[in-house]
């Protein structure tokens, strides 16, 4: 059985590949009856140079995702990992010299099949008259000894379509392109790195087998295995690796990259590496390179030279001056070519200062309870919160045994943790006697502290049950917390009463405490309704269905026991009463 | 064992892989302590709405990859599929209200741990006077029936960051996005599929499992299962399905795309698939479209919002009227927003016609031989050619046997099939009596035919051969001929003499023939030493080791047999010599 693809035919597949580019891309056309795309505005580039390059799919975006103003003219398309047919090849040269471009360079992979056919249409295309240079790229940097075919083509040819796009675009002409082109070509290198292969369109097999702590080092980009093995190691590590190989001198394909060089760096992803590890390669390519004193003018990161699905990724090294930075820069349409600022990557600043925490918000009014009662104020409410802490440290085991029903029982273990934050806060120091403020300290420490969803809204019910408080502490304003808080639970947490949360408790309670808004409002009377409306809320849930929450996944079943969410946050509220009443009392 | 990734840590993914891709783009800077990229520029932003999204990270390039002018003022990443902390998402809001912007929005894709976060984020800091709306965007297909949490927020996001970037760009208010976001949010649709699963860094397992044949439809985007489970298919298929179930109207998760409708369409890859293949799928979704009556405004094809290295896809569809469009349209400087032209997809001619064949070329002069002569010629050329193919012929087991020491066994058959080809034209016709076309007609036919790297170096020389042949077919043109030829050969194939390869005998010869351009040459007594000498240089392969062409890949192993190739192309030289004699005998 093949590999899993996502095709509608092997043999058509580089064909559905490249009309889908093609499809949606309307600057680029097909050339009919031929795997061949080419700029739609071919008739604009009459007495230009034009640019065209190509060879076998599986490398996508390259090269059809670099045509466009500023790069490419056309491409040529072979079947996967295979030159394309010669006949295409002079077909597209036809093309475009039919529209009175004034000479054509065709800009090579350095593989056999390529070289060999590009040549040939060359030859053709110049037995019919047709102007047509060849440059032929070899950038891999992984045979440290010579090889009569030279090195291999891979990602840096990405870049001879930059520069050579760049000064055909500028007017230049065929011969000076292909000279300058040349020179470039000889001031670069890639080395690949790989944790698995690839498999190709129709086959089931890998191209290659490593073992689980094994990565291929100098790879090509047909699947082919590379020069060495390594054992898995460190990103940091692997990269080191890379541009030592890549830089030491004593290798024939080696880039002449030291202290105080000047780089363009690409960090090409071969198909199949997560985004996440190709900014972790980035981020030690980059601190590598400057660690070694070089300059990285510009950084390249993505896709641009795959070699199918791989789980790897290459990186390239050219040595750039200010001219040729201009060039790199210049702008194109080409849909693959990244967007990136035109300012160089080494010597700048990387981070900025965080905002220090605003200064205390002055809007604590004392309106109702005058600054002098404070210091009162804040004992009582230590009193108020040690017993919340002991309630909630007494209730572990019970809430842990209600949340095992539905949910993975830890919210009696998430509550002692909060509980226990609250109690060493408490040693520190007593809380501010401002209410507002002391809710506000209470919802940070608990976000910080308590964790999960439960956390977050906590700490979203306190953040804004204290805004009411900051103008009055008055009954009414208590009252107006309550609903702060509900509706900002309600807001972000998407639960209403009924879905068997916390909130149903908090709800029912809420409802009792408008009364709180009455002139002649009795506090402990309400109070004690809310905290029994509570109580009889949280013993609902019940028969309630999960509506939301980590329950809501076990669907449509009825738990038959209270929700452990719910059950706490009664707690809570008659372990405020209770002191409340005793401080009363006393 | 955990699955290999390419990180430092497991820990420390997230903030190496967001620092890559600071560092690589100057454009962003890192907010100390927290896990935040935020604009570089700033305090240009003064009197400016700021955008701010994030959620957890292994969704690459989203987000960090969408700040820029235009898009996100910045992101807040979280750790692997976690939702930030509320203290970077504070710190954030923070650092972007002090430079004097004048609201912030907050984007936040549809999850439980997201919401929170930032709404409690939000509500901390409307405590403390700043502006912050949040718009919650939730764009997920994949459930039919009414969830309490709301659709999940994917893809789709993209475009939200897109159209709120555009409108804060224009200097619009912080009330006016808010409400234009939130509409443009209910009018798309995504949908995703994958061919498997993706692994958290640190953990071995994937997050679910499929059979070979099996494709997950409908998930999300950090490896949790999807709706349901399809037998694998053809791409348009599967496309298809989608498709159908994204605008099912009886859906209550559908996007209202019908006959008529003009949509941006994005196929995003969400991590591990080929380039390839997501082109192949762009084709389907295109075509599919296009087939129901919709009209493809834009198509965004690429990586935009991963799963980490998921092998699989999601398509996006938003409902766009003109004004719309001018927003997606317009200008960023976001790396990963892609380059894309301004103009609509579906409607325009997606083809253009390949240029003819150019009519016979003019230059085919006459000079040495009468152009009455060339019936006789060709009547002598067929005779030649038929000798040759009998001779190949004859020789396939014998060049399979010598191609088996040192290559796959073919060179037998590759040299009787074009043998093969040769017999099958001349039964159609006779060969063109003038030499320079006979070789190029010869050139096409092997180059089509033969295949392979034989078929493209016969082609090569052959063509090469015919240019000194056009001007004049006289004894010292046929010597520059063989010399063009090899030369050719040499300069595509990059063998030299002493490779081992059919060039050897070809070169033997060619030094051979050099005497032909003296007065008073003898032709057979040159065209005889000429073949001799390919004889010998064919058999002294047997002591070469291999440089170039299939068997240097055995490198530096000595073969003791001559190489097929070369025995070959001798054998050419003394079929061709044999029957010029029985003519010249007649």
């Amino acid at each position: 059985m093949a590999s899993k693809k996502l095709v509608n035919s092997v043999a058509g597949c580089a064909d559905d590949a490249l009309a889908g580019l093609v499809a949606c891309n309307p600057n680029l056309q097909l050339l009919q009856g031929h795997r061949v795309a080419l700029r739609s505005d071919l008739d604009s580039l009459k007495g230009r140079v034009a640019l065209l390059s190509g060879g076998g799919s599986g490398h996508e975006p390259a090269h059809a995702g670099f045509i466009g103003k500023g790069m490419l003219t056309g491409v040529i398309a072979g079947a996967v990992f295979t030159a394309p047919a010669v006949g295409s090849i002079l077909a597209a040269i036809r093309a475009v010299a039919q529209v009175g471009t004034v000479g054509i360079l065709l800009i090579v992979k350095n593989y056999t099949g390529d070289r060999l056919n590009f040549g040939l249409a060359r030859e053709q295309a110049r037995a019919e008259g047709i102007p047509v240079e060849m440059v032929v790229v070899g950038d891999d940097c992984a045979f440290t000894v010579v090889k009569k075919t030279g090195r291999r083509g891979l990602c840096g040819t990405v870049l001879i379509h930059k520069v050579a796009g760049a000064l055909a675009e500028a007017g230049v002409g065929l011969k000076e392109i292909t000279e300058r082109v040349g020179v470039v070509a000889k001031a670069m290198g890639t080395l690949g790195v790989s944790l698995s292969s690839c498999t190709v369109p129709g086959s089931s097999k890998l191209t290659f087998n490593l073992a689980a702590d094994e990565v291929e080092l100098g790879l090509g980009i047909h699947g082919e295995a590379g020069v060495r093995r390594i054992k898995m190691a460190t990103t940091d590590q692997i990269v080191t690796i890379m541009l030592d190989h890549m830089t030491n001198s004593s290798s024939v394909s080696h880039v002449s990259v030291q202290s105080g060089s000047s780089v363009v760096l690409m960090v090409n992803n071969l198909g199949g590496l997560s985004v996440l590890e190709l900014g972790i390669v980035a981020d030690a390519a980059v601190r590598t390179l400057e660690g070694r004193g070089v300059r990285v003018a510009r950084a390249l990161v993505g896709t641009f030279m795959s070699a199918l699905e791989m789980p790897g990724f290459s990186l390239t090294l050219l040595l750039v001056d200010e001219s040729l930075l201009k060039l790199i820069d210049a702008e194109t349409t080409a849909s693959a070519w990244p967007n990136m600022p035109k300012v160089p990557v080494t010597g700048r600043k990387r981070t900025r200062a965080a905002p220090s925490r605003p200064s205390e918000t002055p809007d604590f009014t004392t309106e109702g309870t005058e600054p002098c009662c404070w210091g009162l104020i804040s004992k009582r409410m230590a009193l108020v919160l040690e017993r919340v802490c002991t309630t909630l440290l007494d209730l572990e085991e019970y809430l842990n045994a209600l949340d095992r029903v539905a949910g993975d029982g830890d919210c009696g273990t998430t509550h002692s943790r909060a509980a226990r934050a609250i109690q060493e806060q408490l040693r520190e120091g007593p809380p501010p006697g401002s209410p507002a403020k002391m809710l506000s300290e209470l919802s940070l420490l608990l976000l910080e502290k308590m964790g999960g969803s439960s956390g977050a809204l906590y700490g979203l019910f306190l953040t804004a049950a204290a805004q009411p408080l900051k103008a009055s502490t008055d009954l009414p304003a208590w009252s107006a917390a309550m609903d702060a808080g509900l509706e900002a639970m309600r807001k972000y947490g998407k639960a209403a009463p009924g879905d068997r949360t916390m909130l149903d408790s908090l709800w029912a309670a809420g409802q009792e405490l408008q009364a709180l808004r009455n002139p002649n409002a009795n506090l402990f009377h309400i109070l004690t309704k809310a905290v029994e409306s509570a109580e009889a809320a949280a013993q609902a849930t019940k028969d309630m269905i999960a509506g939301a929450g980590r329950a809501s996944y076990i669907s449509s079943m009825k738990l038959d026991q209270p929700d452990p969410g719910a059950v706490a946050a009664a707690a809570i509220l008659r372990a405020i009463l209770e002191v409340l009443q005793n401080l009363e009392d006393a």
